[in-house]
């Protein structure tokens, strides 16, 4: 068997919390495996809030596995990547000369050996760097939503070659959302409607509601397990499942921004963010909610019923909200914190292409980005 | 916006059958929508179980689409191949010629252009073909399973360049199972297991049988609204399920073969064609498996379980026939024709990945091969 000719491709990292340590563990645990499908990941480049580790020498074999093992303990321990100097052959960009230095870095890789730059950080702040690295014919994958979910023509720009962008892991973590609406559409398979419960906190909230719990004793469980976000309002008022569904709703091609998505919040603003602290909404503001919602989801049942916190995206645009569901459908059945994505289209018209799994988790979410890296491999400059 | 560059794949098609003849029809349809992606679909050959025809100049742009359109239409209306010629600047090659223009074409074309060698026909026949196209660095497209189910060095031979070969249709037709589970194999999560609900038609009829039907009666019914293969046998006898798990368990890179594969027939041998005409065995012969059926049905309610056909890929090989599951589970709700894959790795260990969907019919197995074609743009060349 003629021995298949290997792909190298470059990385750099923004991001390196949960789901960028996670994703350089991988990267150095599947060494063996990759090597064995012809392909091979260098990473020259890891950044953070404040600064940018970067090799010496980009063009070269990237960080051996030793100071990738060591960025990985380093930050998870909470030590600043500056601790990692000397290392290795490498070199420290403190912000904003680090992002000055991704774009060379972009600069010079892009049109030469090709880089993959690899958002997984959680801010606005990377999308010019990334919209540089379009430019200079680099490829973009990203865990980050919010370089997706900002002005339209970011998005415009960043999928405008739309074979060097992968996004899998911003919806539904690793689960195979994007990558299967991305082959209905090429198929010319026209989707008509994708409805999704893409929050596992809220659907570990809707779930244990069907089951007559208190929505406070629920929130605040919920809080004390670590399901939810540090105030747990980040889950309950609904942005983040608003940013999962713009993002396939753009796919979809509807030119549509946040302030067009209709987000029903599960808390008023009277117990919001501005109102009281994280503390108070636990203590005294979410008990308030228990009465309505008690009714809501009675109300529901005697239809036969229950209540979902559903995304929908349609013909109309994309509404994120509380929704009455038969207990018998794919997102009525939902039970816990899986993710379920239900896509109605020609083929898929009386009965959807149901995706049903874990959406959240950083090991999940860095092995979507990791199959996301690798499916760019053709792109990449093969060695015989 | 720069205007991205274009990739054109020149295609020949093996099998001009209900699928093959819907996916020259995607093709043409979907000319603007692939046009506006920045791919183009050049098809040069089209073959039937008797000859090929096949485009003067294979560097041409291939069969315009009024040629693409007539060539469904004969073939839906029965006419051969030859009633085309005229129609265009190409040729007819009669079998076993039309063979040796195949291999021709991936020849000239697999080093220069490249060429997307498509098999949409229901034959072994073609793994000669396809083993040669791969061979002259040509890239594969399988709806039909034989190929991939025959000798394990043919499976081997086929997938050596696994970057350069796709068989989405093979399993569950256009639903992405063997998309999903080659990203997680290739992000490094190992697969332990697989369980799905393969067969649209064994579907039906274990859903029927829950619903407390006899099974002679669900046969019947099932035959005369075309659920079935002409002789329901075929579907019964789970070989057609044991195919599929076995690409699924080699493409986990189980070395095994179709005889390694433990299979359960729901009718014994003295029902078998052998045995009794396809007539005898719908008049007389099924009616024989009434009581047995009834009982295993009510066993399983009796502990609150369900039976289904199932699909088991494992450390310990395959195995494919009748199993009890529990009411509440993925393959358990399962209702009607839809097919249901579930896979167990790493990230999803307790709770896993689910797909669910229409498994088979023209429409969405040639959307899946069309959506395997242009997953392969990125080997074809670019044009500014
Ligand atoms: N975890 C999940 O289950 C999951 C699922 C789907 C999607 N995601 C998405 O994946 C992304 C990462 O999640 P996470 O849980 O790993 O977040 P995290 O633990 O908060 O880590 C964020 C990382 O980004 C870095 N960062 C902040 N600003 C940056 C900048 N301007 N440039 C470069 N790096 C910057 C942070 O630096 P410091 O280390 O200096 O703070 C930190 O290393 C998020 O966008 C999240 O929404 C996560
Ligand atoms: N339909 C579905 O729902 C579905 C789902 C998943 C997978 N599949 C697979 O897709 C494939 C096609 O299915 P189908 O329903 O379209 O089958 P079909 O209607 O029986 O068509 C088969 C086609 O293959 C041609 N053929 C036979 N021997 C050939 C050979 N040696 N070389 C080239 N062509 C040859 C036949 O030629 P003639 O026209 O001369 O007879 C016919 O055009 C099958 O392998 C099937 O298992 C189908």
């Amino acid at each position: 068997m003629p021995k298949p000719v290997s792909s190298v491709l470059p990385v750099v990292l923004l991001g390196c919390g949960g789901v960028g340590r996670h994703l350089l563990h991988h990267i150095v645990s599947c060494r063996p495996l990759h090597a064995k499908q012809g392909v091979a990941i260098r990473v020259v480049g890891v950044g953070d809030s404040s600064s940018l580790l970067v090799a010496d020498d980009v063009h070269s074999s990237g960080f051996d596995d030793a100071l990738l093992t060591n960025i990985c303990a380093a930050k998870s321990a909470g030590s600043p990547l500056s601790s990692l100097l000397g290392q290795g052959p490498c070199q420290l960009f403190k912000k904003p000369e680090a992002n000055g230095k991704v774009i060379d870095t972009a600069t010079v890789l892009g049109r030469s050996s090709g880089l993959v730059l690899v958002d997984c950080s959680a801010t606005y702040d990377t999308v010019g760097l990334l919209k540089g690295a379009v430019d200079h014919g680099c490829c973009v994958v990203l865990a980050n939503k919010k370089p997706l979910t900002g002005a339209y023509e970011d998005f415009e720009k960043l999928v405008s070659n739309f074979r060097r962008i992968r996004f899998e892991s911003t919806v539904g973590a690793g689960l195979p959302v994007i990558a299967s609406v991305t082959r209905i559409i090429a198929s010319g398979d026209p989707i008509s409607r994708i409805v999704g419960s893409l929050s596992g906190t809220l659907g570990y909230v809707m779930s244990e509601l069907e089951d007559g719990k208190k929505i406070s004793e629920i929130v605040k469980t919920a809080k004390s397990l670590g399901y939810t976000e540090p105030d747990p309002r980040d889950d309950l008022g609904g942005m983040d499942v608003a940013r999962k569904g713009l993002i396939l709703a753009r796919l979809l091609g509807q030119r549509i921004s946040m302030e067009d998505i209709n987000v029903e919040s599960l808390y008023p603003s009277e117990l919001g963010p501005d109102a009281m602290s994280t503390n108070d909404f636990l203590e005294s503001g979410v008990v308030q909610l228990d009465k309505s919602m008690e009714e809501r989801v009675r109300a529901a049942s005697l239809k036969g019923n229950v209540l979902r916190y559903v995304c929908e995206i349609g013909t109309a645009g994309c509404q994120v909200g509380l929704r009455e569901l038969p207990k018998d459908s794919p997102l009525g059945r939902l039970r816990g914190s899986d993710n379920v994505v239900e896509v109605y289209s020609r083929c898929y018209e009386s009965s959807p292409l149901v995706i049903q799994g874990a959406g959240a988790g950083n090991d999940t979410t860095a092995a979507g980005v990791l199959a996301d890296i690798l499916d760019l491999q053709d792109l990449f400059q093969k060695t015989a």
